[in-house]
């Protein structure tokens, strides 16, 4: 097992999004007026994600950015928060809060050394402008943007992978997907990925998160450390 | 004109084609017994390239990446040079000649500034995998790549400059093309896009590359420093 390419899924397993968009939802949120649990929010935005995701992975719509995916699910959740009456730039600007998160600690000191030997590249469902504002802000150091956006549909779908390892021109045994997330690596296998799981256990809220893969993969590791200490960088 | 975003052509603007696939191709063909005119077999190969993209572009054939077109570019020289029945794993490698090009001298400093006030990115009609390891090879601090892969079709199409600044989520106009042909620029303004002429006199042999734009232009340098200078960074 020697990948010549690493793909990372982000949110969640490169940026810790619950603290973050539970940041800078108050940090907007709060300015106007409005008492917001900001934790409780960032849960309630997130579980739109999967049935959101859905909507386009089944075909029910076309593909959009997440971006716009995003403005969607909080649409469904702005009524639980008393945000009906959100003016619509700052309903704009919330949805931005996507772009403004923070890697976890041992992100930036893992990817460094991983760069050193592998080509590193987000395949996210994110969309490429907000890949782009992660990377500037967390200085990731990565070859290329691919992901969903490239791939015009959603992991887990097969297209997404594979089409990261054609536009790398690598076949899929030669590229490893790294994720928190055993539902993501499974899908990532099928393709012929190899696969690392990372285990982020406070993802979702203290001790909400995977600890532990619940698929086969073939590394498992606490830290982006300890993934470049496995892959020998 | 303060863009937030430049696009880089990279054939000729970032990179010198011309003394590079040279250099590999006589590194490469001369230990198989070969006697090469580097210069002439590089000159006569790019002299492939409009009429090969003219062929996409015009809808003839479907898009493909731009290291299969400069295979079938290839194809059509080999009697030329000699190259009839150069063996395929050769014919391979020689393709990837186009993957192991050196910078301008210029480029790297100017982009450095460039990189702390702009997004940068390249759109050329280069694939993805050709991008990523020019940029591994220069160290160009690309946020990511955009270009023809991602638009599905060749410059100057209008499709691949809004393609561009759509993945950035920009306007046309807060994008600047970046390039040392006239033609790229002509068709860069067209869809709204700032444009910055960089001369690269001697692209395609001493004193046969655009000293100057021939077309309106909002900025006209000789360096990409001149160019970090202008755009005041």
């Amino acid at each position: 097992m020697t990948p010549r390419a690493l793909f990372f899924d982000i949110f969640g397993t490169v940026v810790d999004w619950r603290s973050g968009v539970a940041r800078e939802a108050r940090a907007l949120l709060e300015p106007l007026g409005y008492k917001l649990d900001g934790l409780a929010f960032a849960d309630a935005w997130r579980a739109e994600y999967q049935p959101g995701m859905e909507e386009v992975r089944s075909g029910r719509i076309p593909f959009s950015k997440l971006d716009v995916m995003h403005r969607r699910m909080l649409e469904r959740i702005r009524p639980r928060f008393g945000l009906e009456r959100l003016a619509e730039d700052k309903a704009r600007e919330l949805t931005l809060a996507w772009h403004r998160l923070d890697a976890w600690s041992d992100v930036a000191s893992g990817l460094a050394r991983l760069h050193k030997r592998y080509l590193l590249a987000p395949v996210s469902n994110g969309n490429i402008s907000l890949m782009v504002d992660l990377a500037r802000r967390n200085a990731f150091p990565w070859d290329a943007i691919l992901g969903a956006e490239i791939a015009g549909d959603y992991k887990p779908k097969p297209r997404v992978y594979l089409a990261a390892a054609e536009a790398l021109d690598l076949a899929p045994r030669d590229c490893m997907m790294v994720a928190a997330h055993s539902y993501d690596l499974k899908a990532a296998a099928e393709c012929g990925l190899a696969t690392a799981h990372v285990a982020r256990p406070d993802e979702k809220g203290p001790g909400s998160g995977e600890k532990a893969p619940i698929v086969p993969v073939d590394l498992a590791v606490k830290t982006f450390m300890e993934l470049a200490d496995r892959l020998a960088c």
